[in-house]
């Protein structure tokens, strides 16, 4: 029973029942067509809001393309050291903004602070032999498992506004994010000063579809080509859409989200009770990071369940389990009962 | 009925149905599935060749990945003027290769000559102010329609290997060109000389797939890497390869293409007895360029057939025709009745 | 003797001595320091405009961040096929640009006519999959030692100007070509429509000092720290500063340009003489281009004359011959004798 | 009187006239005069090797095109968290290598230790999502005027070798760190494992002159072509030759070095003395850090002594002073009398 990742999951029968629906007769290419219109103004409608829409098949993709509207190649972006713009995107974001500069701060369970975030901005130096704080990035879900507040996020874009930068948010995991914050889409976004929001669906049920949602219309002036030119532009783009049409429908999105979440508290619930259990963070949305005898994680193993050790900055060796739309409740107890056993 | 391009089509069936049927539990992301795995393996026979092969999904990151391992950013890459690397990219091949340049060929039927290829690389300059020549890209089959003899690319990479170019083939309608020449794939790719081919399979009834070849195991080395920060690796990689799969099955991958061919064939021979046609290049793939009168054209128009005018640098306004694995023969019978009807 | 290029000689006395007496103390670097800031305000007077001016120490340097200041990564700059930014700066401008693309444009004697400009913008397409038309690119002196006047100037920037599309003037040679046209420089630059000026002065008696003069505010924005990524800032900024006190001081930079124009009409007017002369341009300018009898250019190098063979597209193979501030009358007198004598 | 930097110095005398005497008649342009050539190989004599060089007028250049030749885009170099490289270059590293990413190691004294570069190397992971470790650059003497032994050198580059990375070695004060160690330069560089030295003169005498010495024969194939695309190579190059010529002959670069060496250990001698003193680091190169009670500060700032406060990571406020090879030792004096008086 796969743990691992919500990236191992398939797709939701109702996204592949969409593709196969979609394929019918000829079709104008390159979003061009009629079901790619509706879904850009669906997304939009979802955060009551004009947004500019792009629809995209990686998260990467999105990332990176998201940030070159926003950091030139002289910018600084400053985020979570451990977001996946900064360690698991293989210097997407330096190519697409032409040589920009992460800058990461530590953050709190997985979450930029105010104070780290203002104290960095006080060491800028505006000289020309610096790069220019241009932007920050907000990872919603954290890669900790935890979820920004709306508060919060509101707390960081002010403080970047006032500094005159940009903000993204990393929104790979946003469902269960706005699933566990209970929140209208837009109050965690552009209404909390998000300017752009990298939109996923891959890993909650779509097979490849992922959004650029740019709510500050003036940063989405160049966007199509720049999503042109990074090859991200699907001739057959329909397909996409598709997948974005079956999973914003009767807000499956968080439905989806929602199961994975629950799944998450039902293992937390049942692991904590596992003599040395130690979770690492909150358990917020669908990741949980948990620290047991290694006796207990030999024995998960020996039992078939996959998932990966996550070493900390602190030393510990924690595993993290990742639930998703599709994970088994049964399979959540399976894995309790086993933790209890070997315990 | 839409002769505008083939990548107004949808998928085939058969795509769809291994998409689905791909959709099985969980598999390792990123492609370290097994039926990735799998599907590359089956690429490289289809090539009777140890082939580095490198799942993709739209054709403008194949052909600006594959330049990318190609030409370093002083480099040139030699292309005929209207390849689709040189104006129909957005600047990609530019971006991925961190700046090189690409100089292009004027061509004859759309296919660069020996004797332009050996002038212009009598007038490269190894002094550091110029550019330095790195490769060269040919179409196959060509943006006119027409198809590089196995001869004529043998003849081509020949004089490109002595001036140390590597060579790349893009091969958006590789099918239709293999399938018009009668060879194998072998035959006009590593065995004459090609390093890199752009595999599509998109524009020949796959809903996004394509592949990157890599005969030359020294360009494959960090390939990986490239397509990761290009924002190409996808997580559900088993989708891209599942159409690959049913692409290649029982040579479906030439019988559509032969269908196709079979269809321009059909379109030509009969377009060619409206009075005052006249066809701009030879009819050897799924494309052809045909001047008809303008009562005929506006004509077609009205009966509601949908196709480009493309002008052409003598000054021709052909129309452009494409035909695809899906185009029906009757539909092919009722242009060419209208336009006998209009003229 | 030497007519190779203006770049084969040294610098000027007056240059050597400002250099030297700049040499005093301490001063700010990075060009905070005083000299540097009366120079760049000289530069600024000296167009009678209130131009942001960074100083700099190669023309390629110059023109690459001037271009990157004015096209985007997808978009494209107009210049003509034999412009140094095209082909004799090994991609600098695609290196500064992030990858723009410049498009050749044949022009007669040198220069880009307005006809094919707007033949060229005629064909640009604003869909996706097209760099976008972004500046032009003007040589003055041109690359044919032929001077733009001021209303062929205006004429090009004003079709630019509605085509929304940025103006450089690369200046390498912007001394010679004001001098031969008698205006005041503001007359062949922001009057008459340009934005940004590379603004040569080494080829012309200086050591090694350019200036970027942006006449267009919103361009110099960022300028400096793209000076600075580009490892352009000098660190004893006043050396360059004195450089462009001494040269435009007492107006030399226009007397030695003189000088070297003059040098180029002696030049022509003796060697109109030699039977089979045949001169490529008007010479306008500081170099020539001519082709002589096979005897004659044996016997001028025979006799130690030194100067490039320059093929023409049309076969031809004139020798360019040119002049600088430098060039001694007696010397121009001895090759015209030679070439009688050879004759 | 100025301590604030070395880069608020002239050039030594001798330089100019060096510079001055380079001018006769003409030379050939861009690097292929005889007096390059003969410099070149100077250089190379020098540090016992065969080494390519290349010379450049600024030390952001050097660095940055010394890493583009052992980074690939999605490379990752190791630097001190300090580095020029990493805080004073706008990007330029980022630039040059086409997206690189800099991580930073803490250090110890501004020295980079093998216990945090091997766990650096432990931690980085081969797979796709993470850009892979390229090089390393050493920064000699450091930024906190400390200066690598040859033995750590070893050590640090025998962990890089083991893993596959370049070694760059920063040297902007190469001559105090040479002097300070009293070494054979060839000792603390390819005979201890650097492949890449960027080797200044500005700081320490010269106008502006800078080469890039690479001991590593396969980085140096391409070199030139980037040189070039960066608008670096100079058409007047005989002059930053001429100070190369000047700056080693009879050992000058040394001498100069260490006076401002001696000058360092002066000044430190000195303060050490004033009640409160505490210095950051060894005092082992031209730079010292020093934090004195406020009352010295504002008294030597009132005397007109010039100085940078330099924030340190621990919350002290040490002041940087910082000699040259122009320091008197009056001045020198002076300061330390002051701080006494103050005190």
């Amino acid at each position: 029973v796969n743990f691992a990742s919500d990236n191992t999951t398939g797709a939701a029968d109702e996204i592949l029942a969409a593709i196969t629906a979609a394929n019918k007769g000829r079709a104008m290419p390159y979003g061009n067509d009629d079901l790619t219109r509706r879904v850009e103004k669906k997304i939009s409608e979802v955060f009551e809001a004009e947004a500019a829409v792009f629809l995209l098949a990686t998260g990467t993709a999105a990332n990176a393309l998201a940030l070159s509207v926003m950091a030139p190649p002289f910018g600084a972006v400053y985020c979570q050291a451990e977001a996946h713009v900064n360690v698991d995107e293989c210097g997407a974001p330096e190519f697409y903004t032409s040589g920009a500069k992460l800058l990461p701060l530590e953050g709190v369970d997985g979450k930029i602070t105010v104070a780290e975030l203002e104290e960095a901005l006080l060491r800028a130096d505006p000289a020309v032999h610096s790069v220019q704080p241009a932007a920050i990035s907000l990872t919603q879900a954290t890669e900790a498992g935890t979820v920004y507040t709306v508060d919060e996020v509101r707390a960081i874009t002010a403080v970047a506004r006032k500094a005159g930068l940009g903000v993204h948010m990393d929104g790979a995991r946003f469902a269960n994010a706005v699933q566990s914050l209970g929140c209208a889409p837009a109050d965690v976004t552009w209404r909390a000063g998000v300017d752009v929001l990298s939109f996923g669906a891959t890993k909650n049920g779509a097979l490849a579809a992922e959004a650029v949602v740019i709510f500050e219309p003036a940063l989405a002036k160049d966007f199509a080509y720049r999503r042109k030119r990074g090859g991200h532009l699907f001739s057959k783009m329909r397909f996409v859409a598709a997948q974005w049409d079956a999973y914003l429908r009767d807000d499956r999105w968080l439905h989806w989200a929602g199961h994975a979440n629950a799944m998450a508290v039902r293992l937390a619930t049942g692991l904590i009770k596992v003599p040395g259990a130690r979770f690492s963070f909150p358990v917020e949305a669908n990741e949980l990071f948990v620290s047991l005898p290694d006796k207990v994680i030999d024995g998960l193993k020996k039992d078939g369940f996959e998932f990966y050790v996550w070493p900390a900055a602190d030393g510990a060796t924690p595993i993290r389990l990742v639930t998703a739309f599709d994970t088994l409740s049964a399979d959540v107890d399976a894995l309790i009962e086993a933790a209890q056993n070997h315990s």
